[in-house]
């Protein structure tokens, strides 16, 4: 019997398309046998003809002209590995209408038009797989679709950034500042340049919204997802953290309830003895909540070439035994639903509020009225001695469940106080 | 378009098998959602039709008689929670040649006769799908065979016993004795009244033979892994074990290297900075050391009737939509290699042993010349203080890497030491 080719057509040759080409000439055989097929690679869009890449076999299938792959015949599935939206958003659509299956990394454009893609692919009859876009090399996408299919989720609770992770794991272990641990992050590779993506915790809202799209199908857009960065955690927050048994993390978070559907990313107080707690320096780790199977957790490489193609070539793979099986457009999407989302204020958690307030009798007590006003009440408190230069001493307060809309509320009043210099931080505390 | 139905046949209706018959009645809708498929339950296989099983729907389709499961045309997957291996397996191949496909919860049948059950549904064209016999609610198998599939597996390294691992838990954090965190473990339902299959670390095996078949894809059998339970770890080991920065885990690992593989099951001194190492209580987690992906970690419940069913669901899921689609006989089987398999004898590890001496000068000297003379060299040292009754002291010594044939043999010398009163525990040590 006449082994079937895949074509594949690849959109960009970067650190990750060069992986994935190199991976397809290299393990040949190996594909061959996960799928079913002889996986090709048909041409390469790049924007550099005569650019070393440093992989001979690739340079006859270069091009500059995305209408090679889109367009050739011999290309079964279209991988997208150019990342940002324009113009992998067009391309992408283009090979959904050309009849082409699409297996993309792209987390911009899954996370914005995403429901838009699988409609397309869905009336197209192509599949549109995404497990690159989240989590790297770490299962996740196909997991919530296939293996936690009978459940219902509860909630998505992960750390899907590794460049945070990096930064606070270093603040939380050696005490250093946001700032140093960030240049180092950048030394090292971990974060861009120009970081902002990374620690103001978009990154981690496109992800957020894709897996929060498949965990409760439904379109969770990043637009959906409440966002805020580790840029205003200090060193001092780290210490009062590891003083009450939790540890912080960057963590974005999905929950369903009967109410609707609340999506966050955001520092947190973590208990320190949790699994998640314990994800350090640049991995991820996502845990589903589930009513069968309880809590699952996936933790693994969140970024990196090989990562990265493993769950680019797991999807090419899939795609390939469904070509072969003859198995057109794939009924999973995220479509089925159109849950309500909830916005932040309606948030019910406990919260950790530093500030920093005038030494004198009764400044606690007028603390403590504020927030009882707001039905706000207080699970522990640490007070610090004054610091004699500026006689101010530094209070720390965890508080039972409350209202995010009460503590935003709390946290403007307080700051009215006479007695309160300034309000350090306030992170979210999960339990 | 009328709804295609898939029609289930269930053999067992115990813990497990109640939970899966009550979920397919709950979640109707849902189900047939995520398998594109109407699932029905059509008959279920019982020992006493008069047991009362809370499930009132259940009671029309009671039978005693297993052909009215295995012959009925109307069942197009047949799910098996019997447990055991009579008549488990007579069943399994009945199913099959009848040409119905097969979800199995049953790992002694699959780490004995998985190949050829394999084989026999590959000749049928009928797909076997068994993600319930490891580690319970935790998605693993799917993941090997599909997320991870464009990886070289390099090694398998997991607590998939939760019986076990409950234990040491117990005996690491509060410091009992095996047989007071055992006799805890029967009160609270977590070891059976003859826990031997646990303990002895041999449920661990057949969990194991089955994942290294899945991960190296050849047949791996339960007898190719070589087992030692927990019964002989006592609470001083705990002690040390905290004391050098370890903690003590009952690890199944398979590690495949140009020689072979090599499967085994022991308790092993794991570093308690490690993912594995947090495992705690009754949950399981996996590691799987890849080419490509680096390693990923799957961690959640182990067993239990509700997890136990999300894993036969999602297989009696992915069975239904291949129905739909077509599709028949999966290609994924673990029958492409025949890799050899490697005696324990030529494992090299860093061993922990722990030994009673008399207290006299020059013991430590005549036992590092055995050792020595072995080419054993020692990592650390730690001798503690005489026990004026006996006039015995403790050595406990943590080696380099050495040949396990080479400690072996040393364990036999230095029990034949005069100067050594008792040899108390061998532990392997994993990096």
């Amino acid at each position: 019997m006449a082994t079937r080719t895949i074509g594949i057509g690849l959109l960009g040759a970067g650190v990750v398309g060069g992986g994935v080409a190199r991976t397809i000439f290299e393990k040949g055989k190996s594909l061959l046998y996960a799928s079913g097929a002889s996986i090709e690679l048909r041409n390469v869009l790049v924007r550099d003809l005569h650019k070393s890449r440093g992989i001979d076999s690739l340079s006859d299938l270069l091009t500059t002209n995305p209408q090679d792959v889109l367009e050739n015949p011999e290309v079964d599935v279209v991988v997208e590995v150019l990342g940002g939206q324009v113009p992998a958003k067009d391309y992408i659509f283009q090979a959904i209408s050309n009849g082409k299956h699409v297996v993309t990394a792209n987390k911009d454009v899954m996370a914005k038009y995403g429901p838009e893609i699988l409609e397309a692919a869905h009336a197209k009859q192509v599949r549109v797989l995404f497990e690159a876009t989240v989590a790297g090399g770490t299962p996740i996408i196909a997991p919530l679709q296939r293996d936690l299919s009978a459940n219902e989720v509860i909630a998505v609770n992960g750390i899907i950034n590794g460049t945070t992770n990096y930064i606070l794991t270093r603040m939380a272990r050696d005490g250093i500042d946001f700032l140093d641990a960030l240049a180092e992050a950048q030394g090292l590779g971990y974060a861009e340049p120009d970081p902002t993506n990374d620690v103001e915790g978009i990154d981690a809202t496109y992800k957020l919204a894709i897996l929060a799209s498949v965990a409760f199908q439904t379109p969770v857009f990043d637009s959906n997802v409440y966002c805020e960065g580790i840029t205003k955690l200090t060193s001092r927050d780290f210490v009062y953290a590891a003083e009450l048994g939790y540890t912080i993390k960057l963590i974005a978070v999905a929950r369903k309830d009967v109410e609707g559907i609340q999506a966050r990313v955001h520092p947190a107080f973590i208990s320190s003895d949790t699994m998640i707690a314990k994800v350090d320096g640049v991995l991820n780790a996502i845990e589903i909540e589930t009513d069968l199977a309880g809590r699952v957790l996936f933790h693994g490489q969140g970024a990196g070439a090989m990562p990265t193609t493993s769950s680019i070539l797991a999807d090419v793979i899939d795609c390939s035994r469904g070509i072969l099986d003859g198995k057109d457009s794939s009924s999973i999407g995220f479509l089925r639903r159109n849950t309500q989302i909830r916005p932040i204020m309606d948030l019910e958690t406990k919260y950790y509020i530093r500030m920093n307030v005038v030494e004198r009798p009764g400044v606690l007590a007028e603390i403590t009225r504020v927030l009882g006003d707001l039905e706000i009440s207080i699970a522990s408190v640490i007070q610090k001695e004054v610091d004699f230069t500026t006689l101010q001493a530094e209070i720390v307060l965890i508080s039972n469940r409350a209202k995010e809309s009460a503590i935003q509320q709390a946290i403007t009043e307080l700051a009215e106080l006479e007695a309160v210099a300034e309000i350090g931080t306030m992170v979210r505390v999960e339990d």
